[in-house]
């Protein structure tokens, strides 16, 4: 049980107790995800801590639960405690841990990274209903159609099988160049770039795709697209076991600079997934690490100027990368 | 302008220095949402660091601006800090601001709570089209439809007129019981309790209404569903500008009680609602502070058994309290 896995390394940590509250760390240690605040509290007889709303988990729970109605009231009596840094609040570290020793749980995040059989066959059903969703929006005539409407169609295509992983990106024209864009009223014209971001999530895990169309493409356009395409594979090229995590960043900004265009490329090369939507490993040009052996990572270089093209897919880290989406590129 | 009110507190308070990172209140005393992580440094001249992905959003800021590449190179020179306590990670305080002193920015919450007339114009907007959707719903026959087909509906219909202000719950027979559930495969049955909690969000102000309904209800339901009504009435009854705040989840408590129901009401009977759809006051029994006018609150008491009832409605507190929902609460 991973769980155990997780006390071994708090021990070699000389930890006495870790404090887990993220969900999907929750989740990957007991199987149980809370849908309310909860608190896992890893120590040699791991207890969970969860609410009253949640009193319908208990029975699935494989470890000591105990439903509190106050979480004021948990104590916590040791002095050598991991915590998730990036997620607890301050004001739970002040109210409760204050004056102790604190260290990262950085090991529920290694664990992470690496996806075992299970969790590799989830992405990839979760990435089938992403891709067939997709396929099926390439293949509608958007003219004329809202974002939010193409976006309202993505939810309703992803919720028949899969829950969402987000809520779509429809980006058009201008819109596309703005990476985080919210669907708006803007209807779609012939010649806009339209960049479609979508993921679906099976079993809690997830999936994330982007590809970007244009029904009547200008030279412009197909110029910048075939870029970001050789880009891609570039990029993907480095995604081999045993490589460093950073290569793919930087070999992406490589192939931008050899165009002029790497200061249009705003955010970084891609991102872990599974759990959540973006996870450990980050893909950024300072990412610290090595590649191992069935990580699942997303590269998704873009470009935005007047307009955008983002191209994302999925990928899982072997000693050849191996791509999980099957997603044609053509514009 | 916000934001001078913002900074004449702060100076009220001995403060140097705000981190702001939420973005609702970024937004809420800048105008500009950032859509990708920003830091808005709340000083005598005050910055908005944004990420290079919103480097579109630059026009739009009345403040002086920075885009920054790397956030780890943010410096904050003061000694007094005010802070997000509950939305600060523990390892932005650790990197950036250890060793020094620190307060919580709760003067933010506080001017929140109470919303201006555009607020509530945006706000009634939102509930407006919540009320629609969730009108459409109750309309439609259920029966044989998945929850999951029903929640998709309700994500199209919102979605036509407006933002998700979350992904709609569709709760129906023994999923009904859990108050957080997400809509599964299961098909919806004759005899079903079905609840659906929805909203919309507008100009990024968020709507929050629940209806429990049954197209055939048994005796049971109709008891514990008029006895939810009863308990809701009395308990927006409280929702008047002067009173103390946890009245409201007291009275509702005190009703349940009568109909010894109250260890079935899993949840806080409300709580605030506006850029956020959970936000000050909470409403639970230990609630402090004062009812004022222009808060605007929901109210939701639910009963959770081998089937669940919730109805839930949005208040906009004045010396009467004024239902801002006008949606019928018949099963």
């Amino acid at each position: 049980m991973r769980i155990n896995l997780a006390l071994q390394k708090l021990e070699e940590r000389g930890l006495e107790c870790g404090i887990v509250l993220k969900p999907e760390n929750i989740y990957y240690l007991t199987e149980v995800f809370p849908t309310a605040f909860a608190v896992l509290l890893l120590k040699e007889e791991p207890l969970l801590y969860l609410s009253k709303m949640d009193i319908h988990l208990v029975s699935k729970c494989k470890i000591d639960v105990d439903i509190i109605e106050n979480f004021k009231k948990i104590h916590i009596p040791f002095k050598k405690i991991g915590i998730e840094e990036s997620y607890m609040s301050y004001k739970f570290y002040r109210k409760k841990l204050h004056g102790k020793k604190i260290e990262d749980l950085d090991f529920i995040d290694e664990m992470r990274k690496i996806k075992d059989d299970k969790e590799i066959e989830k992405i990839k059903k979760s990435l089938k209903i992403a891709e067939k969703c997709m396929k099926e929006i390439i293949d509608l005539d958007m003219e004329g159609k809202s974002e939010k409407e193409v976006s309202a169609q993505i939810s309703k295509c992803i919720k028949e099988k899969a829950e969402l992983a987000f809520l779509p990106i429809v980006a058009s024209g201008k819109n596309s160049a703005i990476p985080h864009h919210s669907p708006t009223n803007k209807r779609i014209k012939k010649k806009d770039a339209i960049i479609i971001d979508l993921g679906a999530k099976v079993g809690y895990y997830n999936s994330d795709i982007t590809r970007t169309i244009c029904s009547s493409p200008d030279e412009k356009f197909l110029e910048v697209y075939s870029i970001v395409v050789e880009c891609q594979k570039a990029a993907i090229k480095e995604c081999y076991a045993g490589n460093k995590i950073k290569n793919i960043d930087i070999k992406a900004r490589e192939i931008f600079r050899e165009y002029n265009l790497e200061d249009y490329f705003l955010h970084s090369c891609g991102h872990g997934i599974g759990l959540e939507v973006h996870e450990p490993p980050k893909i950024s040009k300072n990412s610290e690490g090595i590649l191992e052996k069935n990580m699942v990572i997303t590269v998704e270089p873009g470009i935005y100027k007047e307009f955008g093209i983002r191209i994302e897919d999925m990928i899982l880290v072997d000693k050849k990368p191996k791509i999980l989406s099957k997603l044609r590129k053509l514009p």
